[in-house]
């Protein structure tokens, strides 16, 4: 396991507790993180020297930042190992340099260090070089996870804008929403069940069919009344939104 | 109870359940309506004629459709017992011509007829034609539920419009990602383990805590990778949104 972030720390140890393989050594630039993340799987050793990487090893995984992964190709030498990265946004042909047999092993989730994740359920969107490496990359995840899609570097990144609408504007509108009702010292935690139920009903039907409110009723009566009490950006936002919900009634 | 529909039929029966209360009738327009929710409480009788409504109630709770509150007030003689309705939207004084003592009793939830909901956890808002009549809606409510806050209906507007932002806005920024997937052949449901984690962190920290991305971060390369992939109108809100959030970095 070659870096020791957040992704590499939730898929090194799921990597070994599942049986699909087994850590020899984690690198990392930093020594103490290496040691770290290899103190959790038995017989994983640790380095922050390229120089001291196994060579013996069957799969190479690197999980480092985005722009970090070319630097670090230049200075490993290439062998015939499978060599992955876990990246959503990098193309596979970073690879290239180090082994015929490379590509790209994505896990579509935000990692937190110190939050248990149930690591299974993440969907991992795969890529090989040919057909035979990514067989391999699948006969490899699906020993792990439950669902493994195919997706080159376009796809990703047509997986990255949906994740962007989906969780990173909604997130925004969560921060409009906790301050609105901060200015009336109530907590945002007072629409958690409202905010549960809304993404339970949005994924057991669709959000399509779960859209509700006073612009999925057309009631302009009560989306101008809302209008009145916003200002600036959040009265630029409300109306858009409203508009363009009120435009899918048609 | 007077209102057989989504609200009522998760109310009422917590209502018993809970020792707070007992449910003597269900009145609805539509006698079937009122039959099927009352037979869910031992005692309870159904009824679909006002003139038959039981004029010993302690509690008349009213939830019905917004606009059908003012006309059901007109056709119900007063008497000196509480009366409720549950509408975020409406006016406490609507109640007024039934009884001196009455108030709003309004859980910020969204029902589904055959939906089980954790009820308890439901924040109620509420709010009294006056102090002891406020008292007497918050020991009421407090039996059954763990959250009530006071809420007048200047607040109610407030937490309605942070619930449009934080739900419903949200809702439509699903239905995109969920329509940039299809057009992959990708269900909505690959977004899942990301957006509970999102909502997770969100409400353990706070959104604007949890604010990741590439506007975020900044990232003004992939922002315009991902604008060139898009058109019209979600193009527009990437757009809004991305700058929103960048200006949150300032």
């Amino acid at each position: 396991m070659i870096g020791a972030g957040n992704v590499a720390t939730h898929l090194a140890p799921v990597f070994c507790a599942s049986g699909a393989g087994e850590v020899v050594q984690v690198y990392s630039r930093t020594l103490g993180h290496a040691e770290a993340l290899a103190g959790k799987m038995p017989g994983a050793t640790a380095t922050d020297s390229i120089a001291d990487l196994r060579r013996d090893a069957d799969i190479y995984v690197i999980s480092v930042k985005d722009d970090a992964i070319a630097q670090l190709v230049a200075e490993i030498e290439a062998n015939d190992a499978l060599w992955l990265h876990t990246s959503g946004s990098v193309g596979m042909e970073v690879l290239a340099p180090l082994s015929a047999r490379h590509g790209v092993f994505y896990p579509l989730q935000t990692f937190s260090k110190d939050v248990e994740l149930d690591m299974e359920r993440v969907p991992i969107f795969i890529e090989g070089a040919n057909e035979a490496v990514e067989s391999e990359i699948r006969a490899f995840a699906s020993r792990i996870f439950s669902s493994v899609y195919h997706a080159d570097s376009e796809l990703r990144k047509k997986m990255h804008i949906s994740a962007v609408f989906a969780c990173n504007f909604t997130n925004y509108l969560w921060t409009i929403a906790a301050r609105l009702l901060a200015a009336d010292k109530l907590p945002f935690s007072v629409l958690q069940p409202l905010l549960e139920e809304t993404l339970r009903k949005a994924l057991v039907n669709s959000p399509a069919s779960s859209q509700t409110g006073p612009a999925a009723r057309g009631d302009r009566q009560i989306i101008d009344a809302h209008l009145n009490l916003l200002e600036g950006e959040n009265r630029e936002l409300y109306s858009i939104l409203s508009e363009a919900i009120i435009r899918e009634r048609k």
